[in-house]
C-alpha cells in the first residue's frame, strides 16, 4: 500500500476493494468507477499533503526509467499495482507544479475544478477538427474564449481559439502576418520571395525566434530590438529598425510586443508600438501569455494600454488562471489571414456546415475540447474570484520584493511588474564572484526542498527569479522563500572580494 | 436533475450530495473528492448509455452557443448546477466518438484505462518541458515510447517523443528533412536559397501539404505522386519526379509515404520507396498514424516491410489504441537534425541535467505529461489484449466487406486494407446520379442516428467509407450499419439512369 495513498474516507473508497479485487483487465463500468474512485482519492491526497514532499525531486537521470520495466507485459495487469507504481516510482519523481512553494519560471498550477473538467474531457474523448465532429466542443471552446475576452475587456471585433500552447499560437499567427507580407506564400513558399523580417525585443519569449525557425524566415530575420532601463522595447529602435530593413528590399512580417516579459515581466509600450506598426502595415501580435489574465484586475489594466490595436494577442489560461496545462489562448481581429494562410480541406473532411471548422486556423487537425475547463473555471470561480487570486499574487510579490530590497544583501535586479521579482546579492567589482555566489544560492534554496525559483541573465549579470502565479501559494510560502534566501546568502558569503 | 446522470450507486455517490449542498466556489479537498465522484459517475453512466444517444447530435450550428450564458459569471456557482448544464445542453451536443456506431474517419475511441490516466495526470499538472521540469514525465514517456517501438517490432535505434497530433509530428520531421537539405536554413531561412521539395503520393494525408506550407516551401513544393490501382505510391513515378527536380536544380527534402492512407488505408511500397530515397539522400518520413499499432498483430506485419529504413515514423496511439486525444509519437534515429533544426535555449531555462529536454524536438515548450496514459494503457490491456482488439476489428471489417459486395448493390471502391471498407452504390453511365444517391444514401444513414460513416472520392468518384476501430465496436453494431446502408440504397434508388 503506496503511503500517499489515504484511506480514511469509507465513502469513496468502498468499492475500491472492488477494483483491488477485480481480474486485471476488466474495465466495466463498475471496474471504471472503482479505479476513478481509487484515483480521486489519490488526487485529493495528493493536493493536501503535497508540502510533504520537496518541491524538485530528488532523482537523477535515469532513475525512475530504471524503476520502470524494460518492456511493455503481453497480459493485463491490475490497476491497484499501477497505481501503487505511479505513486511510488513517479509520483516521487516529479517537479511538484501545483506545490505551493513553486516560484520559478511562470506559474503552471491547477484550479481543481480544472481536474474535474479533464476528467470530463476524457470522458467524451471528442475530436474537434471539425464543427461536425463535435458541434459543442467547438462551441463552448468559442465561449470560453469569448469569456476570457470580455473579462479582460478586450473588444467583441476579436473572437479566437485555444491552442495548446503559446509556443503554437504565435507561430500561427506569424503564418498569417508572413502571408499577408509575402504575397503567395502559401503556394510558392519563401524560396526565390524577398526576405521577411520579425521585430521583437531583447527580453522577448524564445518562442518568437523559434517561430521565425520553423515558418522559414531564419533566426537571422528576427530583430532583437533594443530595450530601455526597465526592459522595455524602445519605439524609437524598432522604427529605425523597420526603416532600415524597408530601405534594404526586406519586407517587415511581423512586430511582436510583450505584455510581461519572460524575465522581468515587463511591459512594452503597446500602443506606440502599434502605432509604428500600422503606419508600415506589419502584422501586430502581443505576447501577452503570463500576463494577459492579469487584464482582469481593475488597477493592472493600464498596463494594457494599445493591445487593443493588436492584429493578435496570446493569454495562457494554463498560466496565472489555474486551468491545467494546456490551455492557450490566440485572439485575433480577423480570421481570413489565418485560413488564407493554411487551411485545406480535404475531400474526406468535407462538411457541409455553416460554421467555423477550428482545424482551418492551426497546424493541428485533431484537437482536444481544451474549452471545457475554462468554461468550467470561470462558472466555478468567477471572474471576481480568479481576479482576487491574481491581485493577491502581485501584493504577495511586491511585499516580497521590498523585503528583499531592504535586507542589505540583495539588490533588485529590475522594476517589480506584476507578480514576478528579479534580483541578486551584489558583488561589484568582482562580476564571477558574484556570478558564482547567486549561482550558489540559488541551487542551496532549492535543494532546501521548500521553494523553487529560476533565474535568468540581465545586463550580462546572472539574477535570481521568483515569479508568484500558484493557486496554492501563500505568504507563509514566500516567508520560508525569502528565510532560504537570506540563510543561503549568509552562508555561502564568499567574504571579501577576491 | 438530468436524465443522464445514474443516481443508482449509493456507493460512490454518497458524499455527492456533499457536493451539491457545498458553498459555491468551496473547492476543499472534500468538495473535490465529491465532484471527481460525480464526474465519475457521470462517465461511467454515459459509457453504459451511450447507445442511446444518436451518434451525431441533433444540433444546428450555434445551437449550443445560444444555450449557453454570454458572460462569465462574477461570483462561484455550485458544481452540480454546471455539471447539469454540461450533460444537458453539452453532452448532447457532441459528436460521440465512443458511440459503437462511429465508423467515420479514423476511430479515437478512449479505454477505460485513459480516462483514469488522464485524470492522474491533471491531478499532478506538471510541464514536461525540461527533464528538470518533470523528471518522471519524461522518463515516462520515453518508456512509453520505446515500449511501442517493442510492441511493433522496430528496432532500438529508434527513440522518440509524443506530440499532440500527428500533423505535428510530420511538421517537425519535415523540419529536420528542411535543415538536412537546404545547409543553414534555420539561420539564413529559405529566402535566397534554394527551392526545396516533398514527394508523397496523391492518396496521402493533407497534413502532409499543410506542412510543407507552414515550413515555408510552399504548397506548390510537394509532388502528389502517382498511385497504381491499388491506391499505392508508384515508386517509378517517384523516382522519374526526384530525377526531374534535380535536373531543375531543386532540392529533394523528404519523401513521405504512407502505411494506411486516409481513404482507403492502402500501403505504399515502403521498401522500394526507402531505396530510392536513400540513392538521392532524402528524408524518409512514414506516416502510420492509424495503420502503425496494426504491426502488433502478427499477420499484418508484412504490411509493413521496410519502414525500419525510415529516418522518421508517426504512429498514433489515440487513434487505433485507444488512448484519449492526444497521442502521436514520433520515432526517429537521429536526434540531432531535429534539435539542429530548433533547438534554443534562452538563459531562463538553461539547467545542468545529462539528460534529454524534449522541448527541444518540436516547436511548442510547454508539454503535456502525455506519456502516462500509453504507459497505463500498456499496462492495464497488455500487448496481447491491444492487438486481439485490432484483429478483431480487421476482421470485422473484412466480413463488412464481403457483405458489402455479395449484397448486389454496392460494390467495393479499392481492396480492403486493415480495417477500412471503400464502397458505393454504383450507377454505371451516370456519375452524377451515382454520386446523388451515394451522398443520400450516407446522409439517410448518418441521420438515423445507430451509425455514422464518411465519404472520400476515388478516382474522381464519390465513395463511402466504413472504418473500423473504436473499442466499443461489436459485430451487431456492424450490421445495424449495413442494414441500414442496404435500406437508405433501396429507399433512395433513382430507378433507371435518367
Amino acid at each position: 500500500m503506496p503511503d500517499h495513498i489515504d484511506r480514511a474516507n469509507p465513502e469513496t473508497t468502498a468499492d475500491a476493494e472492488a477494483a483491488a479485487d477485480a481480474t486485471a483487465g476488466d474495465w466495466s463500468g463498475e471496474a471504471l468507477r472503482a479505479a476513478l474512485g481509487r484515483a480521486a482519492d489519490w488526487t485529493v491526497d495528493y493536493r493536501k499533503r503535497i508540502e510533504e514532499r520537496p518541491v524538485l525531486p530528488d532523482v537523477a537521470p535515469g532513475d525512475v526509467r530504471r524503476a520502470l520495466a524494460k518492456a511493455p507485459p503481453c497480459s493485463p495487469e491490475p490497476f491497484e499495482r499501477i497505481l501503487a507504481d505511479f505513486d511510488e516510482h513517479i509520483a516521487s519523481g516529479l517537479t511538484h507544479w501545483n506545490h505551493p512553494g513553486f516560484l520559478a519560471y511562470f506559474s503552471s498550477s491547477t484550479r481543481a475544478p480544472s481536474i474535474v473538467a479533464e476528467l470530463l474531457v476524457a470522458a467524451v474523448g471528442v475530436n474537434a477538427m471539425l464543427w461536425r465532429t463535435s458541434p459543442a466542443a467547438t462551441e463552448v471552446e468559442r465561449t470560453a474564449v469569448d469569456w476570457l475576452r470580455q473579462a479582460v475587456g478586450l473588444p467583441d471585433t476579436f473572437t479566437g481559439l485555444i491552442f495548446d500552447t503559446a509556443s503554437t499560437a504565435t507561430f500561427t499567427a506569424l503564418l498569417a502576418a508572413r502571408e499577408r507580407a509575402g504575397d503567395g506564400v502559401r503556394d510558392d513558399g519563401l524560396p526565390g520571395g524577398p526576405a521577411l523580417a520579425v521585430y521583437t525585443s531583447e527580453q522577448s519569449h524564445s518562442s518568437v525566434e523559434k517561430s521565425a525557425i520553423a515558418a522559414g524566415l531564419g533566426r537571422g530575420s528576427v530583430r532583437r530590438i533594443e530595450t530601455d532601463d526597465a526592459f522595455r522595447m524602445r519605439p524609437d529602435a524598432l522604427k529605425a529598425a523597420i526603416g532600415e530593413d524597408i530601405e534594404g528590399g526586406i519586407r517587415p512580417a511581423m512586430v511582436c510586443a510583450t505584455i510581461g516579459t519572460t524575465s522581468t515581466a515587463s511591459v512594452d509600450p503597446v500602443a506606440e508600438v502599434a502605432a509604428i506598426a500600422r503606419r508600415h502595415g506589419v502584422w501586430l501580435h502581443v505576447d501577452a501569455a503570463y500576463a494577459g489574465p492579469a487584464a482582469m484586475v481593475a488597477e493592472q489594466r493600464a498596463l494594457f494600454r494599445g493591445w487593443e490595436a493588436a492584429d493578435s494577442i496570446v493569454l495562457n489560461p494554463h498560466k496565472w488562471l489555474g486551468t491545467s496545462l494546456d490551455c492557450s489562448v490566440l485572439l485575433y481581429r480577423d480570421a481570413d489571414p489565418f485560413r488564407a494562410s493554411l487551411a485545406l480541406t480535404p475531400t474526406y473532411l468535407e462538411s457541409e456546415d455553416d460554421e467555423t471548422n477550428l482545424m482551418d486556423i492551426g497546424l493541428a487537425l485533431g484537437r482536444r475540447f481544451r474549452g471545457l475547463k475554462l468554461w468550467v473555471l470561470f462558472r466555478c470561480v468567477g471572474t471576481d474570484g480568479l481576479a482576487e487570486t491574481m491581485r493577491r499574487h502581485i501584493a504577495m510579490a511586491e511585499a516580497a520584493a521590498a523585503r528583499l530590497a531592504e535586507g542589505g544583501v540583495f539588490e533588485l535586479a529590475a522594476p517589480v511588474s506584476f507578480s514576478t521579482v528579479c534580483f541578486r546579492a551584489a558583488r561589484e567589482g568582482d562580476p564571477a564572484g558574484e556570478e558564482r555566489w547567486n549561482r550558489d544560492i540559488l541551487a542551496r534554496v532549492n535543494a532546501g526542498g521548500r521553494s523553487f525559483l529560476s533565474h535568468t541573465e540581465l545586463d550580462g549579470r546572472y539574477t535570481v527569479r521568483l515569479s508568484v502565479g500558484s493557486v496554492h501559494t501563500e505568504e507563509r510560502h514566500l516567508d520560508d522563500a525569502l528565510e532560504a534566501l537570506h540563510r543561503a546568502a549568509a552562508d555561502l558569503s564568499p567574504g571579501e572580494p577576491g
